[in-house]
Order: C-alpha cells, then structure tokens, then sequence
C-alpha cells in the first residue's frame, strides 16, 4: 500500500451541506460554523452558492456569508456559479475558487439541469475563461461518477468523456462525485482511472457518499491509487436533492479519524470539528450524522 | 489489489446481538431469525450463549432455540461456551462450533471475566479438548485485538501473544475482533499479521465495529490482506456491554452490499437479507443499524 502522507480535506457542509435543509439558515450562524472550521484547521471550504434564489432560497444569502466571513491566510474560500451572471455576484465577494459542474450521466443531466452533459459544459466555458481571466482557481464538480438515480450504473468512458470536456474549457481540477453513495471501492477506482485520462492524481478530488455506508471505504480505495483530495461535509450535513433517498455526504469527522489512524496527516485538530458539527447540529435540532462525532460526544458525555 | 473471489460471512446477530438487548427476546423469535438467515443463504449463524441465565438472562433459552431451529444442509450452528458445564449443556444441542474466548489486553481480561489472560485461555483448554473429542470444531474470539476501553491502545505483540495460546490449547480458527470499533485499516493489518504469526489466513476472521464508522474500510483492508471470513450481524444487531458507548457490530447488509459491488461472492440474497434484518429490527421497535438496510427500505417505500 502506497498511501500519502499528507491530505486536503475540502468542507462541503457551509453549501452542499446547508443547501439541502428545507429551512433557510441564518447568515449569522453560516458564518460562524465557517468560523468554527477554520478554526479546527480546515483549510478549503466550499462556502456558498451564487445560483438563483429562486431555485435555492437556502443560498440567497451568499454576498452576505462571503462579506461576513473573518479570512484566515491560508484558506481556500469556494463558491458555486452556475452561470456568468451568477459569477460576476460571485466576483464581487472575492471567492479563491470558483466550482462549475456537470453529470457523467446525460440523464442525470437532462432531469438537473435541463440539457445534455456537453450543452451544460458548453455554457460553462465563458464563466471558466472569467474566473481563470480574474485570477481565480476553477474546480469542476463532476456528479454521479458511479451511479445515476434514473440510469442506473454509469459507465467509466462517461466519466472520461466528461472529465476530457471540463478539461478542454479550462477547469484545473475536479471532484469525482459519487452523488448517490451507491460505489464500492473497486468502481470507485475506475471512475477515478478514467478521470486520470484527463487530469493529474494530484487534481483530482474523491466526493463520496455514505447513503450505503461505503465512503470510507471507497476513501481508502481512492487513497491507495494516490489521491490525496477529497471532499466531506462537517456533521454529515447534506445529500443530494435529486435522488430519492441519497441522503449522506460522508462527514469530516470520519475522514478525518480514519486518516489520522493510519498516520496520514490533515491540519485538523479532531476535537475543534466535534465541536463545529455539534455547533451547526444543536441548531438544527438534530444529532451530527456521523459516527465519530456520536462516539466522541458520548464518550465525553462520560 | 488481490482479492479473494468468495467470502465467507457469520452472522452473529442472534448471539452477540440479542445479548444485548435489555428485554430478552422470545425464543420463537429467535428461531424464525435464524430461519430467515439461512433462507437469505447464510451459511454460518452464531446462535446463542451456554453461559450462566444469573450472568446473561438474554441467553436463557439456549437450548430452546438451538432444539426449535429447522436445520438446513450445509449451515454452521455455533454456540458460545465458557467453561465445562456450559458446554456440556451446549453438546446436547448438538452444535457444529463452539466459540471460546479471551481478550487480548489484560485489563479488558480482567474486568469482563475477572483474569488474567494466560489464566482465561487455560481455563477453556479443557472446554477445547472436550470439543474437538466430540468432534466439534471450535473458534477462538479474540476481543480488544486494537484498542481497549480500559487500556487504549494494543499493541499488535499482544494479539500475537493471545493467538499463541488459543493455538496451543487446539483452537481452530480465531475471530480478530475490534471489539470497541477504534481501529483503522493500517493498526486492523497489523492485528491480522500478528494473528498470522500462529493461524493460516483462512483460519482467521475479521470481526470489525462501526462504532467510528471504520468498519468496511477495515475490511476492505482485511480483503487485501487475503482474510476471506467475516463476522457481521444483520440489522447491525448487539455491540459489547463492557465499554461504553461502543456499540456497533457491522451490519451484514453492509458488508454484503461491499462485497457484492466489488464483485466477491457471498452466497447471500441481499434482498432477503434486509428482511430478516427488517423482522429482527420491527420486532424490536426500531430501525435498522444499517445503511444499506434503511436505503433499500427508503427505495422499497418508493
């Protein structure tokens, strides 16, 4: 087993995370769990969304997060834009990175967003040239990578095939998504084969699901092929709308213990991020969904 | 990666998970769970403790429910056994294994049974030799092969030290358990290689908690270990009554549903599986501890 020594946990929860909670969550309280986790020593985290708030009124306060947040030196602030009105908002709050993003299943795509895989990456190429044009870093979020809701399994050359068109219009790094947590570790590992047609290991970031308790395997899976970025979401916050049932981001909480187990080391003090996902679950009423921070919060419940 | 191509799977659910229920459960119960694993195309069923009803009332009815079970061909019955006198009572019952058992930190040895390791091992080589006498096969579980709630940390020598003792009193295989579900893939290898020091890889079984959510990533490690028996309880049934908070048997269903995406053969019916965990579980007045489980169940309620 070949592992790295290092890794680059990127926190989902503030967008991906809250986007998903039927009730709006205050600016304030978005702010502080952003607070909370670069205080715990995440350095990447995924913070907001600059779409429509007719589609998601969870993030319509985005331009009031982003203005809000006390930058750390050394974090890496990313936000979603959909579309070039959608970036130029996004611009005027400063993001570090900016994440566009499309389905390796035309189904998926069709039903999401409307139109084919390669018309969603065609209206994305002008928004790609402003961000890279403005400086600023462009992340492509490549969703159901394995499986698909209404397809079914989804064929690695489909990943290929989208991973070589986020390529093509200048996207520097992506995310391999599995949206509906149904992967296991060895198609995991050839969705990210195919994704390394088009991009170096080091651009390339796991995204995995819990719905069927597989992420941290398919975490170690993609670990020993060399990948070194990978996406989770504090408490476990969030899913996927579009998918009956596939709840489950897998949460940093448990990536984070499993890495530290094995010697691999994330900048993240374990405890602090107790803390952030039992901030942002007290105020949503609920226990964080994951595993270790149940065992911690128990254990020192005595 | 090499892989085994089939993997042996014990359901431990009836034992080592109703024994930990506060309510005892029905004897008739039982029996039709047992029955709805073999039917789901379990081959190997931890049925039930000879161990004093003062010490484990949940227990009580060992030899109802090993005398109610409709056997089927080619189904392995075990039973635990402590001392003598339970597996004097246990042979009557005609198990086709019995499961003696010692810790492999000293602390753990004497809080759960009260002595020392090397005196726990001794006490059972007569067990032992009664068993393979009357021409059953006899496992050894080996608890606390990780961490210790007591202890921390166990060093993989110690695993080594306990397998020597089971093998010298003729015990046949041996459970490596992670009894407070610590572990991470890398301490879970160095575990097993300890263990390999004194059994042949096919004598070994991996038996994972989820407590921190670790446990299919260490299987999969196992896996790739060449381990190819697991234990596992349906509807992540039971836990361990000594250490707080660690509850968490691995559910079946999702070790199944890893094994199977990974194209490793089981034997098991998934489907049928999730329905003797939906029984056990509704019987219970809860749902499933497992996230296979509670996705197929969201899919079926459609």
């Amino acid at each position: 087993m070949s592992l790295p020594s290092r890794v680059q946990l990127i926190d989902v929860g503030p967008r991906d995370g809250l986007q998903n909670e039927k009730q709006p969550v205050p600016a304030a309280v978005k702010i502080e769990l952003v607070h909370r986790l670069q205080a715990a020593g995440l350095t990447e985290i995924e913070v907001t969304s600059f779409v429509s708030p007719k589609w998601v009124p969870q993030m319509a306060d985005n331009a009031e997060v982003m203005g809000g947040i006390q930058r750390q030196a050394g974090v890496r602030y990313s936000v979603l834009t959909p579309n070039l009105q959608g970036f130029e908002a996004a611009l005027k709050t400063r993001p570090d990175e900016i994440v566009v993003f499309g389905a390796a299943s035309e189904a998926f795509s069709h039903k999401n967003i409307n139109c084919s895989i390669a018309e969603s990456i065609e209206r994305f190429a002008p928004v790609v040239q402003a961000a890279l044009a403005a400086g600023i870093a462009v992340r492509g979020a490549m969703s159901c990578t394995v499986g698909c809701p209404y397809e079914g399994d989804v064929a690695p050359e489909r990943v290929a095939y989208l991973a070589g068109l986020m390529k093509q219009i200048g996207v520097q790094r992506v995310d391999v998504a599995d949206t509906i947590g149904v992967g296991t570790p060895l198609r995991v590992q050839k969705a990210i084969e195919a994704t390394l047609q088009h991009f170096d290991v080091d651009h390339v970031c796991g995204h995995f699901h819990d719905t069927y308790g597989q992420a941290l395997s398919n975490t170690l899976a993609a670990l020993q092929m060399g990948v070194r970025n990978f996406q989770s979401s504090v408490a476990g916050l969030g899913g996927c709308p579009y998918a009956k049932g596939a709840t489950g981001n897998v949460s940093t909480e448990d990536v984070v213990y499993m890495l530290h187990g094995m010697g691999i080391a994330t900048g993240i003090d374990l405890d602090k991020l107790v803390d952030a996902g039992a901030f942002i679950s007290d105020f949503l009423g609920r226990k964080p969904n994951s595993n270790v921070a149940k065992a911690i919060l128990n254990k020192r419940a005595g």
